[in-house]
């Protein structure tokens, strides 16, 4: 329940910890950094998969499936791939266990060593881009559009449920063109499908914009990015997409016949995003009571409370809200009534809380004798008595409600907190605020090294279409020719 | 095309893979025994997966994620489980790769060992129970009715493509009961789904058995299976669900308070299908010229090949047929009008045979002025001119008929190499012969094992309410209670 929730503005990192775990969504595993995602959190992760394969499809993509396991050869091919990879790779060395000489345990059979190791995939560019290798051969096999559903590997050293882990799922794209113009148009197409999932589906308002040179995906020409902001103020790298140019289709020799029977380099593009979604989720939205869920992504979008004495009440309860249960059904909501007699209301109330369940209904004997329902939104947790002639209708419209209201909630607290500042004190007082703060910025990496290393924030994005301002670095004194987004990050 | 394919009477095996490969269904990749599961063969993956997963909510259970990594001392824990397993794991060892001493490698660091190895998932029993432990404590939480949908790793020395894989995708249910009869109940229970979803979706009869103890799941008191029989006379398991005991939750200590307050050990079970079901299916259905599909799982149920001399004709063409293309939408099948003025109508044609489209649709000049359409129906390759009026109808009735009656056509295979023999000789010839064979066996695990090694043939399963009849074991002369089913196997 919420007493065991502890609240945002006492301990923000625990409030998250406790609602991820008190409302069932995952728990920590016996394996060091692996989640188990509980069936309530993978319920949603279900509808946010299902709706972006809609989106995915719908702009012709298709789905396939490639290895776990990426020969160790591969990551070497690509000198930035493997430098970004290297150091978190799950490595399997040996392919047998066997009984271990005093017949008490059980040991790694030496003799059943791999000639070359292989790693669990990160990402799978290398053994991708290996196969496309084969599938491409003319300008006619080009372009080649396909996504992978897949669970990943990354050694991440801290971790935290959804948030960074070392197994999570994901989705990547993995697409190859026969030009640099439609390579580039894809990659940006596709952040834009995520930014429409985001703001959209998710109801989280994202910043589209591109990652300066030290914070591009290892072996990427550009990386596109969505930003969002958590109620801590702190940003989440919602979603990425990648311009690779022809650094993968080198690296793995696939070229192709033009029109004009010349052979010339594939152009590439990867896009993905991941259960790291879940974590933007829930820290957007919810509050000190538990979970608030988007109705586009809830499982369970209206659980009905009968309030009753005696058990024989259910029946008369249960006949007047049938109708409205078929009505809300037949228009694709799904609908509890929640009869259990081993729980009060009121436990009842706190748990679908918790749940984010986006409106309760609650109906007794009154309301039975005046035909009324109270309708109680889990967003702002408003309650209202409202007729039941024709409460179905009032509910569908209050869920396009909730999923516009959280929208314009999240919004609103990203334009309060956004700053713009000029000089390094102003910058270094924004972020203690907590939000995004547009700053002048040189354009080195060093001086985004030395901010980073100084204040912990790193530049989140430039901002796609960023207006031009004549400007001085705050840092440095240099001149700079836009405002770039720092924050701190998760 | 199909001049690509071997015929199934040359050579079984090699028509089966070329196939998988030229209808661009799978391939192998760079990793020994991993497979690429191509869109197309991916896409009909999705159907199965969908369907199956209405089905497995349809009868109360819920999706979960846990670990893809198992830690080695869990296989430990259940001594028939690692037993059945420890022979074929992938084994991660360690967690980081970097730069040679010489710069010019990437090698595994040595620095970066694991405390504990851990195993790649061959099936996921162990770090399952070890997560309920902390899930179930009063019979209150019981049932637990979970399932996964997950790549497993098997190490398999001989690989085939879909049929047997280092690599592959598969569902796996887990679920926890307070009472044997509760387990048994659900372990049959998924069997009867399993067989729904062979015959009445992928058009396959399916043979219910248990496994002798042989061929028991690692770790299981009881194996329930459904067996099909593939074009070859060979056996394929297609599914299999376990009935657990209490094996693991022994293992792992998982215990619950009943009604009565005293601690009792749980019931498990555990069932599962995988990408093995694609192989299945094509080898249960599909002729010389390619795949032939049950339209339940076909990606796309209706081409549509306009025979046109110049491409104005195409637009006549087109208006004619786009209420059909739009009748058939709505009734939910895929339709394809292929206008592609680059091949002919008959490499269209093939190139549908071979992926195994239905039903394909032609219309010319002719058709146009007789009000006429050609249907063409895969499964037969019947050709048929019928009025255009009411073709949509005409169309929706065929893929039903095409569905039973590629059911039907493989179970009248299945009856004409069903063999009951009483006499060692006459096994024998039955099984070069191929098929099931129903023969007395004296139920001891000495005398399967000989059979085996003398015949390649194993003992598939003892049907499910198999009939009693007294007779005497072909190969010992022993007593034998029942007929059981021997044939080579996949």
């Amino acid at each position: 329940m919420a007493d065991f929730i502890t609240k945002r503005a006492e301990d923000y990192s625990k409030w998250y910890t406790d609602l991820v775990t008190n409302a069932d969504l995952a728990e920590n595993s016996a394996v060091r950094g692996c989640m188990v995602i509980k069936p309530y959190g993978y319920s949603i992760w279900e509808k946010m998969h299902d709706e972006l394969d809609k989106m995915f499809k719908a702009t012709g993509h298709k789905n396939a499936y490639f290895p776990i396991f990426i020969p160790k050869s591969f990551f070497a091919r690509e000198a930035e791939h493997v430098k970004g990879f290297a150091k978190e790779c799950a490595v399997v060395t040996h392919y047998r266990l066997k009984n271990s000489a005093d017949g008490k345990d059980i040991v790694v059979d030496e003799d059943a060593k791999l000639e070359e190791e292989l790693i669990v995939r990160p990402t799978s560019e290398t053994i991708i881009w290996n196969t496309y290798k084969n599938w491409i051969h003319s300008y006619r096999d080009l372009p080649i559009l396909i996504n992978q559903w897949a669970n990943v590997v990354r050694w991440e050293m801290r971790t935290r449920l959804f948030l960074r882990t070392a197994e999570f799922l994901w989705q990547e794209g993995h697409t190859a063109h026969a030009t640099k113009e439609e390579a580039l148009e894809e990659a940006r197409k596709m952040l834009d499908v995520y930014a429409d999932f985001a703001e959209n589906v998710m109801a989280i308002p994202v910043l589209k914009g591109v990652k300066t040179p030290t914070e591009r995906f290892a072996g990427a020409l550009d990386t596109f990015c969505i930003e969002a902001m958590m109620q801590d103020g702190k940003a989440l790298q919602a979603g990425t997409s990648h311009f690779l140019g022809q650094n993968f289709a080198k690296a793995f020799d696939v070229k192709f016949l033009n029109r004009e029977g010349k052979q010339e380099t594939v152009w590439a593009t990867s896009w993905g995003v991941s259960t790291r979604l879940m974590g933007a989720l829930i820290m957007t939205h919810s509050d000190d009571n538990g979970l608030v869920l988007p109705p586009k992504l809830a499982p369970l979008h209206v659980v009905i409370v009968p309030i009753f004495k005696k058990v024989e009440e259910i029946n008369a309860i249960y006949d007047k809200v049938q109708p409205i249960i078929k009505s809300l059904e037949s228009k694709g909501f799904t609908v509890k009534f929640d009869d259990a007699d081993n729980q009060k209301p009121g436990w009842k109330f706190a748990q679908y809380e918790l749940q984010g369940v986006p409106v309760r209904l609650a109906i007794g004997a009154r309301d039975l004798s005046n035909n009324t329902i109270e309708v109680c939104r889990r967003d702002t947790l408003e309650k209202q008595t409202v007729s039941i002639d024709g409460v179905d209708d009032y509910i569908v419209n209050l869920m396009d409600e909730i999923q516009k209201n959280i929208f314009q909630k999240a919004l609103k607290y990203r334009e309060e907190h956004s700053y713009k500042v000029d000089t390094y004190d102003d910058f270094k007082a924004a972020l203690d605020k907590g939000g995004f703060v547009y700053a002048p910025w040189d354009g080195t990496a060093e001086t985004e090294a030395r901010i980073k290393e100084e204040t912990k924030a790193t530049i989140r994005c430039i901002p796609l279409n960023n207006p031009l301002e004549d400007g001085v670095d705050m840092l440095t004194g240099k001149p700079s020719t836009q405002r770039v987004v720092f924050a701190r990050a998760y």
